[in-house]
């Protein structure tokens, strides 16, 4: 089952069904238009995961880590299917990345990996939209990964068995594939990434783990549309525009 | 006024007033035995600041950076006046930094410094517990500033009127000073930390901003019992246990 959660004509925020042209709850039927779709889970964080694909490494010149690669998005950069993301002013390169996203159910902490799905809601897409110009001058990446909407999450929370261990993770953008890879690509699976943070940080439900992103990302530019595919999820759909 | 959040003995969480000896709300007062003190807000995140302190830069081997040097504390890392503080399992060196930490009032973003106290609700204490085993090889400090009960905050929220501009900011471990600064000697303001931060990321009521530590940064161990004072603030207090 694909869950949504949808702001509904009457402004409430809603927890129901999605079905691709509409969505449902409590025996109301509504059009995608008379909605406003909202991110599948409400974070207390989200811990992101850099250089989890070993091509993605090598487009930026960097190392693979003999562990993983943990930085942090805090709520201020979540967005939602449909919306609009703002670039951050004055900058040279604010680039896609595609992600497989992974939603927590249960608090969790010290999970070892065998027991890590039992923790977990399901999975998401999310664009991890990231300002190199910062990224690369500072040690922690804040103002390189923590700004305002550079989180789009969603459209919906699929259940872990709608989602194969190869699912195919894609990008597009103005309908041009970008990024074409797949989860069994990934070098630390998402059992090892939670039994990992687990390790340090207890998970809260809601709470968001993205597992980093393949080979093509890029520079996104006012006006750019993107879509990015999670095989088993769906696609998420998002503009973009220049700060003004 | 020094306000208070705390549980009473019906187990509601209640924002009161703190009298030292003694906590008030509704007319009622509690003794301290008879409450449970809670941080005093309830941060979206905590954005802390590396190296603020020139003194503090130079014991660690670091140049001053020309820009603040932002990091992330999730909630989870979220400690109370009068909690037990358990160090991550299996490090070498957890370190005190005593702090003065910063509390948001009102949503921020691209506030100039000029308007920046307008946000500010108050001040309070806090211990930025840090694992260097871990800071010192990741990327970003997350494993090293992002673990549980690593940013114990509080005991009250102090108006900013309270806090003189020059402030102390100390810090003790079992009844021996460690630290021993003042607000004056801090490279970037509340305002100027404000005004950057809020160029990339939006603050929430509650959100946290803590200054960064002066000199005499040292190792936790089993048994010790911290305490944080800035001057205005208060004192808080805190133990430390090792992970079984």
């Amino acid at each position: 089952m694909h869950r949504v959660r949808f702001r509904d004509p009457a402004g409430s925020v809603r927890t129901g069904q999605w079905h691709d042209d509409h969505v449902s709850f409590g025996g109301e039927t509504y059009s995608l238009a008379e909605v406003e779709i909202l991110p599948p889970c409400e974070p207390t964080k989200i811990v992101c995961i850099g250089r989890n694909y070993a091509d993605h490494a090598a487009e930026l010149d960097n190392d693979v880590p003999d562990r993983p690669l943990l930085f942090l998005k805090p709520p201020n950069t979540l967005a939602a299917h449909g919306d609009t993301v703002t670039l951050p002013a004055g900058k040279e390169r604010v680039d896609w990345e595609a992600e497989l996203a992974v939603v927590i159910g249960t608090q969790a902490r010290n999970v070892a990996a065998e027991d890590a799905m039992d923790y977990v809601a399901g999975f998401t897409c999310m664009n991890d939209v990231s300002n190199r110009d910062d990224q690369n001058k500072e040690q922690n990446w804040v103002r390189g990964k923590a700004f305002d909407n550079s989180a789009p999450l969603g459209p919906v929370l699929a259940t872990p068995d709608e989602v194969p261990d190869d699912a195919s993770v894609e990008l597009r953008v103005n309908g041009e594939t970008k990024q074409s890879s797949s989860r069994d690509y990934m070098m630390f699976s998402v059992p090892d990434l939670i039994e990992e943070i687990t390790t340090y940080l207890t998970l809260e439900p809601g709470d968001v783990v993205s597992t980093g992103t393949p080979e093509g990302v890029g520079p996104l530019s006012d006006g750019d549309h993107v879509a990015v595919e999670v095989e088993g999820v769906g696609v998420l759909e998002h503009d973009v525009r220049s700060a003004e």
